[in-house]
């Protein structure tokens, strides 16, 4: 998507460590015009899919996921990354490895809220490692569920998490694949899609 | 707003422990259609203010803050709940006390993203000791940023938040205020607005 990947130029920036900070638009602080954007480009990548409803994890991919379901008009549910008292205990878990936070956390999905009934789309902002979208991955498995595709933002290309899910035979469509980065030069150059 | 007033007579669940779960249209499975007729209502209730930007806090707050958001054509940031590696240090932080998780944790906000030229409106799904809503008007003050109101889907009229944030005079607009609930009949009522 030629607009993110101007907008990803203009104003990511390039840190040691492959960090790529989008949080003027993306992240942090969000515009939810662009999100927009992307809600009906991924409308027109996955219009061969019945979806019923998008599954994200908390927090930043919550506010994409939520202006990209206006685009299919379904709802959203998020995964929580930690038991909050107003869970019932009846959940599905799977655990997560944060490439930011350099933790593992357990992530769970309500069992009301996900059903073999469910054809769901992940979306995230991120794609890297892929932890947090196998974690997700596990949920719709636990809960019957069909997965119609992933959805993500920005992926990166040079990590393993595209070519994990990819292989699994998974519809995955990023709408910006960061092949590589130069946090010297600040130099980023996109896969050709 | 009936329209949700109704939406959590039918859908929510009273518990003991004051806890009302929503959790099935607000803040775990989230309804963004009716997240957009909020959005709408929230653009008629505050015309009269010129808001360039919408605050909120992760993770529940950001889904609706973001499909408000598009009512008013601005930006949303959300105040991340702990320090990352992906924030440069530059924040604005805060401590707030979690009604549901009984913690104390840091909020903070990047000094990128909130400065004196901005007019903000907090949006946010509950209000009830008000502790968040008190965590991000610091985080806006410490900015010299200019509170334009607060918006939020449900407050809990019985408990301190909505009276410490009007006592400051504060624009605040709850679009649903229960006044009471019974976790032996399931009964809620709401203030009359």
């Amino acid at each position: 998507m030629k607009l993110l990947e101007e907008r990803i130029r203009k104003d990511g920036l390039v840190k040691e460590g492959n960090v790529l900070k989008v949080d003027s638009f993306l992240n942090h602080q969000m515009d939810v015009a662009l999100f927009s954007e992307m809600g009906q480009e991924f409308k027109r990548l996955f219009k061969d899919h019945k979806i019923n409803k998008i599954l994200t994890i908390e927090a930043s991919g919550i506010g994409i996921a939520c202006v990209v379901a206006q685009s299919f008009n379904v709802p959203v549910v998020f995964a929580k990354k930690a038991q909050s008292i107003n869970l019932d205990g009846e959940v599905y878990t799977s655990k997560v490895e944060s490439f930011t936070k350099k933790r593992v956390y357990d992530i769970l999905v309500s069992k009301k809220y996900l059903g073999p009934e469910d054809h769901v789309l992940i979306i995230d902002d991120f794609l890297a490692n892929g932890c947090a979208v196998l974690g997700l991955l596990d949920l719709i498995n636990d809960a019957g569920a069909t997965v119609e595709g992933v959805g993500i933002a920005i992926e990166k290309g040079f990590q393993q998490g595209g070519r994990l899910i990819r292989e699994r035979g998974i519809h995955l469509e990023s709408l910006a694949i960061v092949e590589s980065m130069d946090a010297s030069t600040g130099e980023i150059t996109f896969r050709e899609q």
